[in-house]
C-alpha cells in the first residue's frame, strides 16, 4: 500500500496530486503552493482556469503537469457544445495551444496531450471523441502512477533496514499523480516494514526539500530530518549516509548523464569520494534520445529573487511586536539589499558518478541506457 | 587604503567593527544583527552591557568578539572607584568572568583579557592599572587589524586581474576589527588596482554570506554576487571559478586540517574536482597546536529553527495585501511544520584538499605548519 495518504486534522486518506471530477467537469489539484503549511484541493473550472494553475504553479513537477495538461484537454473537449466536427476541431486546437503555452519549455503537457488527442481520433462523433478524451487522460494519469509503482518495485530493495538516505529537491509524489520517483523505493521499502531514515537536502533556492519532500515523508510517518544544502558533505565525511538517491529533470540516453535541479552533481561528487552509491530514479518520458552531450542541455538561469531572499510563514513565537501578522505566507529579503545575484536552476552530473539509474523496467548504469534503448521505450 | 568604508547616505567614512569611546568610558559596535537591512551603531556604557552585546551576537566572529571582551575589560576595570588595590582587583575578576561568560566556547576574549590583565600588572596604583587596561586593548585591535594586513599583503598577489572568486560565509571585515582575513586578499588586491569578481555563498541556514560578505563587497565597491550554497559545482564545471578563498574557526597545526563553517568541505572537494585552487585565510590565533586528528574538534550542533526558516526583511513590494509590515525583520518558517532538522555548525577539510594556508607570516602549504611552527607563534 504505497498510495499517499494525507491527515488533515484526524482524517487520513488517499490524495492523487490530481484528479478529475467528471460530473462537474473539474480538474481537482492539490494546490502545492500553499505546502507545507496549508493542504488544500483546488477546482479549476474551465481549461483556462487549468492552464493558469498549471502556469502558476498551483500544480509542479514533471507527471503532475502532464497530467494536469491531459486533464486539461479533455476537460475543454467535454466543454464543447454541438455536433460539428470542424468546430470541435479547431476548439480542441485552442485548448491545446492554450495548456501548452502555460509552461511553453516543458515536455510532459505536450506528450500528455498529444496521446489524448491521437486516442481522440478513433471516435466519430464529437460525443465519442469527447468521451475518449477523458479516458484517455484517465490513462495517462493512471500510467504516471504505474510507472513510479514500477519505480518503487525496482528500487525498493536498494533500501535496506537502518539505512540513512540523502535526497534532494522533490521527486516525490507531488511532481508526480501518486507515488513519485525518487520517493517511490522509499515507500516500497516502508509498505516491506523496512526502518530507515531520510535526509532531506533544504534544496534552496526554492527549498522544494524543506517544504515537499518533509511534507510528504511526514504524511507518510517515514522519519526523516531537513538538512542544509551544506551539511552533505559533513555527514557523509561522519559516515552518517549511505545512499543518495534524486530524481532527474532530463537524462541523456546515449551518454548517461543526469540534468537535475542544482546541487545535484555537488552530492554525486561528494557521494563518490565518500563511496556511497547514488542513484537517479526517472520515468522512461524523462529520457532525452537526442542529445549528445551534457553542456547541451540548457540551463535555466531563473530569477535572481530566489537566491536572494525567502518565502514562508510568519512564525506566531518568535515574532512579537514584529508588526507582522503571523501565520501569513510573506517573502523576506535576506540578502543585502544592494547585492545582485547569479540562479542557474539545474545541473548537470557526468555518467562515472552515478551508480545507477532506476527505471520501471529496471536499473541500469547510465553507459547501458543506450544499449538497452528499446526496453527503454526508445523509437527511431 | 583598505580601510573598511561605510556609507550611509551621502556620507562615506572609516569604521571599525568595534572601537572605545574614552570620553564616555564606552564600547562602540557596529550592530552586526541589523546588518544587511540597518547600519547603527551602538554604544554599551558599562562592562555587563558589554557582555550582553557579545551574548546576543549584536558583535560576533573571533577577532571583533576578542577586542570587544579586551575593550570590556578596560572599560570595566575604569569603572572603578576607588584606591585600595585589593577590592579593585575582585572588581576585574568579576569583570573578567562575566564576559568570559558570554561566549563560554569562544577562545578569543579569553586571550585577549589575559592580555590585557598581564599588562595591568604593571601599574602600581589603581589609575596605573586603569590607564594601561584601556592602552592594552587599543593594543590587541590594532595588532588584529595589523595581523589581517599582513594576511592581505601575502594573500593579494593571488588575486589576478579577471578572476572569478567564490567565498563562503563570512571572515570578513565584520567578523575582525577591521580588513578582515578571507577578504583581505581582495581588499588588497583591490587597493593595488585589479578588477575581478566574487561570487558569496550564501551559507545556509545563517546567511551570513548573503547578508553580511555581499554588505562588505558591497560598501567596498567590490564586484559581487550572492549564490546559493548548491551553485558552485555548477560554476565549477563551466569554468566560472578560478580561485576559494575562505576563513577557518580553528587550523589543526599539526596537521593542516581546516575547521570552518558548514559547507567548506564541500567546497573544497569541488575545487580538488576542477582543480581550483583553494585557499584558508587566518590569524596565526585561530592554530590550534594541541589538537592530532581533525575528528576531535567538536562540531557544535546549532538549533534547528536555522534550518527550518529564515530571518529576514519583509520586502515592501512582494507583499502586498499579506497583512506583514514592510521593512520589519522577521523570521519565516520555510519547512514543513512537522518536521525536524540536523544542523551541525562547522565542518573538518583535509589538509590534502587545500593549497594554501595564507597567515600573517607568509603562505603555507597545511602540511607544512608544524615544521614552520616557531615562526607561526607556537610556544613551548
Amino acid at each position: 500500500m504505497w498510495f499517499m495518504n494525507v491527515t488533515v486534522g484526524r482524517r487520513t486518506r488517499h490524495h492523487r496530486t490530481v484528479t478529475f471530477d467528471a460530473r462537474n467537469n473539474a480538474v481537482r489539484l492539490i494546490d502545492q503552493r500553499l505546502l507545507p503549511h496549508e493542504f488544500r484541493i483546488v477546482s479549476t473550472r474551465n481549461f483556462r482556469e487549468t492552464a493558469c494553475a498549471i502556469r502558476e504553479m498551483t500544480v509542479r513537477g514533471a507527471g503532475a503537469i502532464g497530467a494536469t495538461a491531459a486533464y486539461g484537454l479533455a476537460q475543454g473537449a467535454r466543454a464543447f457544445r454541438g455536433r460539428d466536427l470542424e468546430t470541435f476541431s479547431r476548439h480542441v486546437h485552442t485548448v491545446y495551444q492554450r495548456l501548452q503555452a502555460a509552461r511553453p519549455t516543458a515536455i510532459d503537457p505536450v506528450n500528455a496531450m498529444n496521446e489524448v488527442r491521437s486516442r481522440m481520433g478513433d471516435g466519430g462523433t464529437v460525443a465519442e471523441k469527447q468521451a475518449l478524451a477523458l479516458s484517455a487522460a484517465e490513462e495517462f494519469a493512471n500510467n504516471d502512477v504505474k510507472h513510479c509503482e514500477a519505480i518503487g518495485r525496482q528500487g525498493g530493495p536498494l533500501i535496506q533496514d537502518g539505512m540513512r538516505i540523502l535526497t534532494h529537491c522533490n521527486a516525490g509524489w507531488l511532481a508526480f499523480v501518486d507515488v513519485g520517483t525518487a520517493t517511490a523505493p522509499l515507500y516500497a521499502a516502508q509498505a516491506a516494514g523496512r526502518k530507515f531514515h531520510v535526509f532531506c537536502d533544504e534544496t534552496r533556492p526554492r527549498s522544494q526539500g524543506a517544504s515537499l519532500t518533509a511534507w510528504e515523508l511526514a504524511q507518510q510517518g517515514i522519519s526523516h530530518e531537513v538538512v542544509a544544502d551544506n551539511a552533505a558533505g559533513h555527514l557523509m565525511q561522519r559516515g552518517e549516509i549511505d545512499l543518495v538517491i534524486v530524481g532527474s529533470d532530463r537524462t541523456l540516453g546515449r551518454t548517461g548523464e543526469v540534468a537535475n535541479k542544482i546541487g545535484t552533481y555537488t552530492k554525486a561528487v561528494l557521494a563518490e569520494r565518500h563511496h556511497v552509491p547514488f542513484y537517479v530514479a526517472i520515468p522512461l518520458s524523462t529520457i532525452d534520445w537526442a542529445l549528445v552531450c551534457g553542456r547541451d542541455v540548457p540551463i535555466e538561469e531563473r530569477d535572481p529573487s530566489e537566491v536572494l531572499g525567502a518565502w514562508g510563514t510568519v512564525a506566531p513565537t518568535r515574532n512579537r511586536g514584529s508588526g507582522s501578522r503571523s501565520g501569513r505566507r510573506v517573502y523576506v529579503r535576506v540578502a543585502n539589499p544592494g547585492s545582485a545575484a547569479r540562479n542557474p536552476g539545474f545541473d548537470v552530473t557526468p555518467a562515472e558518478l552515478i551508480t545507477g539509474i532506476i527505471t520501471p523496467v529496471g536499473i541500469f548504469k547510465p553507459q547501458e541506457l543506450w544499449a538497452n534503448r528499446r526496453k527503454l521505450g526508445w523509437r527511431e
